[in-house]
């Protein structure tokens, strides 16, 4: 007996053991560990065992388990200001000895003279303006490694470090949760597209085909025998409030069945995934955290949120109360 | 001994040497069966086998195996129209009462009594017309079904079968041997998104998002309580010729190291595959057979090849003689 004993344990059957109890040990392994036991945790396994559920009127099949993700406030900071507006700024000091023009031109005066209030004053408006004055210019390439060295060296005013450590760790876990349950996980952003694909795959897990984002014109040419995409000064598509259901349709194709986002600028992506049939589930970030991040809602210049709170309290949409839901903000140990 | 070996066998050794048996019978079986052992075959196993072979300086890591085909005349028909300009006829016809002015204007006019000349004459301006008029109207899912609904019937004139029968084997069997080997393949054409997405997930093994083509812009709007995306009957985006990398970069965000067309409209897309970095792969389907499907190339109305071929002669890129290189041009048995 022995004897057979040994062989059978040489030969597979303890592997086959060991990958049971490994199987075991992982299902009860918390897939939410930076989430408190509140509502929004439950409620997000309670959808994600629905649709995953084969054989139920709820289940969803693999290719149509789709889920979309704001950026800015819902996977990474955005206070004191979006970090693509730091970039700008940076770009716009780096640039203005070219534009003299900008020192009597809001909003770039205003960015020069470091008064914020004229440049907020400008909108989204200025915005696009500052995206397409310091955005273009470029080829591609040339656009994605001035992102990369930016991002390199750059510093969160509050927390001291890199903006793409200032990521949130719950919902580090909730993608890779959703992924590791067949989910395809999607950025869409009012944000740069290009300002993100540099760095969502290395952070986020998600690669520069799943970011949706706001764009400029690109043409192409041969420039001295080679071909070049060259970045233009001019919008191509706002990926923002109306533009996310149409940049989802128009990048993605298909309705997605969950959407997280933290802002008035995501309500119609979460009113357009409500829409479709089935189970759905739509999540807002509240930032309640003045401590461990910031508080702010419907007041703030970034990332405000009013109307879409207003929504998914009549609607019974998920918020996440970042002080009393999330165990920790950002990623421990760094 | 013989217990030890019953116990062996019981246990999980077989199931190894099972799987080793498998996995030979596998790596032996030809992956490309449809295709001559000419050198567009082996041109294509050798830059597979080169790319994916870890530990040499050829090596591209799965994430960057990207792969971009054209549609029309690369993976299904494109004589003796563009299947979505016959469904632009179709679709003209349906609508014409409605629209008395078409009856004396062009490309309408054409359409209507049957004068493709004067429909040709028009060019890409005309199709450009042709699709805003006959594509909105309606919302993004009612346009899905229109689409679902005419390809259900609609038939290939010369083979008398459904267009989506008429796609090319070898390219089909192309498709899973690069999605084996780790290739992500998308869909790059100058046919329209939405004209394509209803049905490439299940033809080609492509899903939605994976799709890249010319499009009409749409519109997020409340209509009776509900949100809804409405097709507008203004384009959006060619995604033709220069469009093709423009669009590539908009919509996947990285260089594919392989790209696949037939006509013109991809030669640009070719040119910015073969600037990058390290192995890449260029191929152009030369239709070459009268007799199995059709012969054109520089004088053809639809899909002309011409300078494209021009350029893959001078560089070196693979040509497909679909006469000579194609054992089966359809797949068999349908």
């Amino acid at each position: 007996m022995a004897q057979v004993k040994n062989a059978l344990l040489r030969s597979g059957i303890l592997v086959v053991f060991v990958a049971i109890s490994l199987a075991g040990a992982l299902a009860q392994t918390d897939p939410l560990p930076s989430w408190n036991d509140t509502a929004p945790k439950k409620a997000i396994i309670a959808f994600v065992e629905k649709v995953t559920k084969d054989g139920t009127s709820d289940f969803v099949p693999v290719d149509q388990r789709i889920a979309t993700f704001d950026n800015d406030g819902t996977l990474w900071i955005e206070q004191p200001m979006y970090v693509q507006l730091a970039f700008m700024i940076d770009r716009v000091k780096e640039l203005a000895p070219k534009h003299p023009e900008w020192k009597t031109t809001q909003p770039f005066k205003g960015v020069l003279e470091g008064d914020m209030k004229a440049v907020a004053a400008t909108g989204n408006k200025g915005l696009d303006q500052l995206m397409a004055a310091t955005h273009s210019g470029m080829t591609v390439e040339e656009f994605e490694k001035i992102v990369t060295d930016w991002l390199a060296t750059a510093q969160q005013p509050k927390f001291k470090r890199p903006y793409t450590q200032c990521v949130y760790q719950p919902m580090l876990e909730l993608l890779a949760y959703l992924r590791a349950n067949g989910f395809k996980t999607f950025i869409v952003s009012g944000g740069g597209i290009e300002f993100m694909r540099p760095w969502t795959e290395k952070v986020y897990g998600i690669p520069p085909e799943q970011v949706v984002g706001s764009s400029l014109k690109t043409r192409f040419e041969i420039v001295d025998g080679k071909p070049e995409l060259l970045r233009l000064p001019e919008i191509n598509f706002i990926d923002d409030k109306e533009g996310k259901p149409v940049g989802i349709n128009q990048y993605i194709g298909r309705r997605p069945i969950a959407a997280f986002g933290n802002s008035d600028g995501d309500q119609q992506m979460l009113e357009w995934t409500a829409e479709g049939d089935g189970q759905r589930f739509m999540l807002l970030v509240h930032h309640t955290d003045a401590k461990r991040e910031y508080a702010y809602d419907r007041e703030s210049s970034f990332g405000r949120l009013d109307k879409a709170l207003d929504e998914a309290n009549a609607r019974g949409w998920t918020v996440v109360d970042m002080k009393k839901d999330w165990k920790v903000v950002f990623p421990p140990g760094i």
